[in-house]
């Protein structure tokens, strides 16, 4: 099977990595609009640079991975989708909720996988997570408190364009909520704060928020974030039930630990999500391509990436009338 | 000093207990509704059976602890006051906040000490984050996640006596928040479901809870509630702030731990209240006496119990509107 | 039943206490040559201030606790075993083996009862190990691994009259080994080293030592000990069986966590055997009591004592020749 | 740089897939007497099947990699050095010490780097320890406690062949204590016992070994193993000094916890070395191809591989005498 990769970043360098390690498939092209960057990736990964019109006219090509800027991403999938490639998206689908739905509904038309890249399901603590709660290990879930905090805030320039806390950073613990709760929120409040960065709040959006989920069955889901944790990135989740507890912990580089005159202390955790999330980069394109292999459905489609996005605007709308809404 | 306790069940044995081994006060009297309790408790304390009005007729008697039924604080905070005594109280004040307010008026024209029982600011664990947090180890607060949990639910006719959740479990954790935070909430919403007993449904109530509050300067707290832990009373609580978390974990019977083909398992939490915060009973009636002693301001007023009630009003009006509730 | 103290230290209060608080026994006399210190004691208990012999003439006391220096242990167990008292007694019974047997054997000819006060056989964590241990959790105990090292080193002075390091430190975690192990060792080789203060050294004692047992059955048994521990008292026991792992951890004052830019950190161990073994020091007294209420066999006895001395007496002897001693 | 590889087994294919990603090394040649397993791992990293006097005789080759059979190694080493190749040979380097020793001054002799793979001094966690050592965390070192236990014990046949627990297993340990220590042992006392498997008995060894060494400072070193451990691979390390302690723990596979009725359980040990080590063998070969480029100093010599096998024919000795081994 023969690929073609959009971007050249620090995430197409790691999916480019994965790629070449995988016995059946190659990387043929890479497309970015720096001429150096493009070349840089596709000679590290034997790869020849090419522009997108090139990629969707070649019936050699059999799939594409969008991992350009945000703003790319719909057009990107709408014209893969008509030339029929597989295609594998970095979230978000679009900023914009009804454009995400459009190309959603493009997708299904031409019928090509599309799978969107939710890291965080493929991470080794959350997917056993997952499978203990799936196993019955906790009975029927009823609450769950997902913990998600970035180690230092972004420049303020970066938020105005990114679509705020809610879209560019809760939309992906609005995922994992859905992805552990197994049954859609019907209703969702949200608040904020800017304690972080005063920049961030002068460019309108919150730095520090607090969500809570309610689904039809009565399951309840908190999300707490902030853009700092002086220890790292700070990915936790809770899932309590009937028979007890389940907890995600975060991940340390080494298991020394220290015991002196000022208590006794291991390491803090990895830094941000390149550490954290390395595994988990490696698996889901493992898992991409195996379901391309076996012709199987994607874990993450396109329709989930529209789901957080609208719980994410959902967010929004209830931080700015202190109500919660319906979802339905 | 002498003091009288009004009630005879299992707090008034643990504050009889205390009172008895402290070297500058005595227990007097015990004064309970049900004959053959007073006596046990006065007999394992050294203490004659009385009535009320005994007490609040004898000059002897300088202070008095309240620990009988919830439905008879105010009448016995009110007459306490009017008789010049010292109090110590079980929360709640009354489950009627406006009754509580009226009370706590009394209490401040009748110029008494008045000491609500919160008994968790008194844990050594709980007291620990608190003095560390003072002391700056996490520089300015900004975030605040309570986790609190009780090991089975109540029988639904407790509930229907016991004013709901808000105002009988989480009047708790709303009382360890405005203490932690150290300011006031401005806006609380609060939602429940009933997922652990149908009949505390039945009965008008809730069994599982999520709430968020905010503070004037953006401080942002969540609370979690549930009825049910199959792994013991779940009490904890995380800080966060500029330069770091604090965690305050669940303590435990014994530090062993069995490392076998099952996974590496210490022991669970401890099974409920009066196993966890047995010190901090022995510690806030000790503080209580200290304080008069010294002549100082209880650490726990009559107005935090009208605060805390005030906001378990709050949540219950959030559930029913699906709005944030401002406080002014 | 009516109880005489010798000795009027740290430990003594702590027993005084216990045995005032329980409901069927009485402290009637304290002894000690220091005659301020003996009055302070009777009085913080409601005794009198007697003589040694006295006590063994008066028949109305039933009991001795034996908490004077250990250089009176031996005289002392003669006499009130002679007087027929009931005797607990803190270890060592003498730092001479022969005399330790000798006082054994006339204890048993006067057939009264006799604890040695083996404290740590009463903590809740190696109490709750135990019993895993016995209730078959492990399968058959293969090997155990005891840490004990103490937070900084006594005077010079004390190690010259104490016994040195085996007899006064280790013999301690020989007793536990005994009790861990359920078998006799049978072999036991043990090294040591100055390097923790030189004086200890010159004062002809180790301040460091590792020992290894080994048991009829084949079960090994080490050792290691420290005079120094920075982060406090470290008690730790490891027990390995064919089923796994059984660890007993250290005990902190508090459960708080701290995570921050410099790691994640919990408090470290309590700081010495009064902290760490008060409620072991509660709890074997109160057994002594409700063994000679019941008429049972102490747990620790007077043949324990002895054992333990002669494995002391053994190391002390192996780290002089360089070979493992044989015990019979 | 050019590479051949003798052997093809578990190891080679770890170590062919580590230098297939190094960029500035190939693998050309492997070398099995197993034609098909030879074949197998060629194919799979692109180089092809040869034997061994071709490799010597190829003047293209830079550098071998000896991952056969523990009987052929010494042969491979002097034919290597001669032929003047740097060489990466896995431990042990012989089972007769005077053979390794011989082997020893040849590698000398001929100045050819050889690097011995003591693959535990790259693993990350006790690399990290080592690190916080050497940085002075706990200042001077003290004392050295190694826990080292497989989770089941190899077939008596293979115990016949491997020289025994002291020479196939204990060796890690040995030169884990040499290389944390920083200084060589000058007295080691050895014992052991049967307890797991008989057949390990009757085939002359022993499953069980604890070992206590001295160094001429006076450090303190106890190392314990067994062949069983129900829990997975143990592999841990305290490390005692003046200011505190260092300890290494065990790692998993993930970070969940599941807190229910029966306790707090967080995932066992991972299985075995293949899952413990992996990044160790990875990290050892990169690094020894990086000494190799920058023409430094291997960190692991045939000098350690010698001392380590010296320790442990002196655990054999010990073991056998019951008395403690000088080592000059």
């Amino acid at each position: 099977m023969k690929f073609a990769m959009f971007g050249a970043g620090r995430i197409a360098r790691v999916h480019g990595q994965t790629l070449t390690e995988h016995p059946d498939v190659s990387l043929e092209f890479v497309i970015d609009p720096v001429a150096e960057a493009a070349e840089s990736v596709a000679k590290e990964f034997g790869a020849q640079v090419t522009d997108a019109e090139s990629v969707f006219a070649n019936k050699d090509i059999d799939a594409v991975l969008i991992c350009s800027s945000t703003d790319t991403h719909a057009d990107l999938l709408e014209k893969s989708a008509r030339a029929g490639k597989a295609i594998f998206c970095e979230k978000p689908v679009d900023l914009d909720t009804s454009r995400a739905k459009d190309v959603a509904q493009i997708i299904k038309e031409c019928g090509v996988p599309c799978f969107i890249g939710f890291n965080r399901r493929f991470d080794p603590t959350f997917q056993s997570l997952w499978d203990q709660k799936k196993e019955g290990r906790i009975g029927n879930l009823e609450q769950l408190v997902i913990t998600s905090r970035d180690p230092s805030p972004p420049p303020a320039s970066y938020v105005k364009v990114s679509g705020g806390l809610f879209r560019d950073m809760m939309i992906h613990d609005l995922d994992m909520a859905r992805w552990m709760l197994g049954e859609e929120p019907v209703e969702i409040f949200a608040t904020g704060s800017c304690l972080v960065d005063p920049e961030i709040g002068e460019a309108g959006d919150v730095d520090s928020a607090h969500v809570i989920m309610k689904t039809a069955s009565g399951k309840l889901c908190h999300i707490n974030n902030s853009r700092r944790a002086a220890y790292g990135y700070d990915q936790r989740i809770e899932a309590f039930g009937e028979k007890g507890m389940l907890q995600a912990g975060n991940h340390r580089a080494s298991e020394v630990r220290f015991v002196g005159d000022e208590g006794d202390t291991i390491e803090k955790p990895l830094f941000f999500f390149l550490e954290r999330y390395m595994p988990a980069y490696r698996r889901e394109l493992q898992e991409f391509v195996d379901t391309l292999l076996k012709g199987q459905e994607p874990t993450a489609t396109i329709e989930d990436g529209v789901r957080a996005l609208e719980l994410a605007d959902a967010c929004v709308e209830s931080m700015k009338t202190g109500k919660a809404v319906r979802l339905d």
